[in-house]
């Protein structure tokens, strides 16, 4: 594929960065992006930002450090994305699929030749939450020594540019006929069903956690369509009205 | 491939940073280097090595900054390799051939299979000199943004490892049927060339620099066999005899 053809693509992928703890590994990743053709970064709560130690690493990279975007939540941050990538350590996730970058890439492609995607880091010291981890559809690891797994952010951050530049290089777009869902549709759906969940009374003999963990796994691997989320919620609706309607009548027959 | 047989293959990798500016780098690239399984760090006249920056930077990886080989010149450095890979941020070359990475590691790890190689990486900001790409026999570029090419050297570094790491996947060696002539090898033989050169005269026509740094590349790409070096210092020590006895026989007819 072209070179331009490239830039249209990248420029629907942004590079996430959650609670980076120095300021210099921002500016190293602004320029790993950069030589690689990404251009948009965005930051969740950084300890430091701007930061002269940001812009010296950046060296060159001062444009996407000016674009850069500072949220104050992963919800901000992923807002109209439909395809979420979380950088993990584990090779294995208990429920989530784990691929390597070379497996990944055409997919984040495939995404982003119609749609915002997100590729998604953790902090230096101790990767992504639990919580960030369940916000993303898809989880990948860069294969490392065993004895000494632990990537520089920045190197991580080349390492997965990398692959999306080289993966692009061959890439050819197939017609979409899904339409996925943005990760604010997703997240009103899980609230919606959390919710529903509580007011049925299904969370009595449930741990209320652990359960929606479980489901939001389920429904992040189905990669949902904006349009099943419609259906899923009109479901969730008529489900509370037909409960709503149960107590009525109870509360009718028993005149309470 | 297993994880043991990647190790004793990568035992016989080198990475080898000339004239480094930043200790900062060095010690980020023997962090890179860890990652993915390689150890052996040789410097060429760093500015400044050891360096609490370095050491730093490695965030563990102290083991590869211990054991850094610290060289005066480029054949120190090289001395027993069979196979040096230029890394180099031009497309192309006046002749020699530059590969992706993605092409060259595949026949690095072959190598590697049976003797040391290096992986060589230029200054920060003016990557390898002529001299130094003149000792390499593959020249490696990865693939760039074009407006904005210069990769951070440890960068650089992680992005080559990797892709080391990766090939050693899937790698099956071959058997190797060519003895592959070591680094000082191919230099003792250039400079027997260059000196007969000068002795039959032949330079009084040409530019000497110029000519040797082609008859280099010709011998670079031709990844010149032990034997076939013995083969050509006979020829040019006969060809030296040769021009002698001609010598003596003029002097002896001509009576001077």
């Amino acid at each position: 594929m072209g070179f331009l053809d490239k830039l249209n693509i990248f420029n629907k992928v942004r590079v996430v960065l959650s609670h980076t703890t120095h300021p210099g590994n921002i500016g190293a990743a602004a320029r790993a992006m950069k030589t690689m053709g990404l251009q948009h970064l965005y930051l969740i709560n950084p300890r430091h930002f701007p930061d002269p130690q940001a812009t010296a690493m950046a060296a060159g990279a001062d444009d996407v450090l000016q674009n850069t975007v500072v949220c104050d939540s992963i919800d901000e941050a992923l807002q109209d994305v439909v395809l979420t990538v979380g950088m993990t350590a584990r090779l294995r996730d208990i429920s989530n699929e784990v691929l390597a970058p070379r497996e990944a890439m055409p997919q984040v492609l495939q995404q982003a030749a119609s749609h915002p995607v997100a590729l998604l880091f953790g902090t230096e010291m101790s990767g992504l939450t639990n919580e960030e981890v369940s916000r993303a559809q898809m989880l990948v690891n860069i294969p490392a020594n065993p004895d000494f797994s632990s990537l520089n952010l920045a190197s991580a951050v080349q390492v997965i540019s990398y692959e999306l530049a080289v993966a692009a290089q061959t890439f050819q777009p197939v017609a979409q006929t899904l339409q996925p869902a943005a990760h604010e549709q997703v997240e009103g759906f899980m609230l919606h069903l959390e919710k529903t969940l509580h007011e049925i009374g299904f969370f009595t003999t449930q741990n209320p956690a652990r359960m929606m963990q479980r489901l939001r796994r389920l429904y992040a691997r189905a990669r949902l369509e904006a349009d099943e989320i419609n259906i899923l919620r009109g479901i969730l609706s008529v489900t509370t009205e037909y409960n709503a309607r149960l107590k009525a009548r109870y509360r009718q027959d028993h005149d309470v």
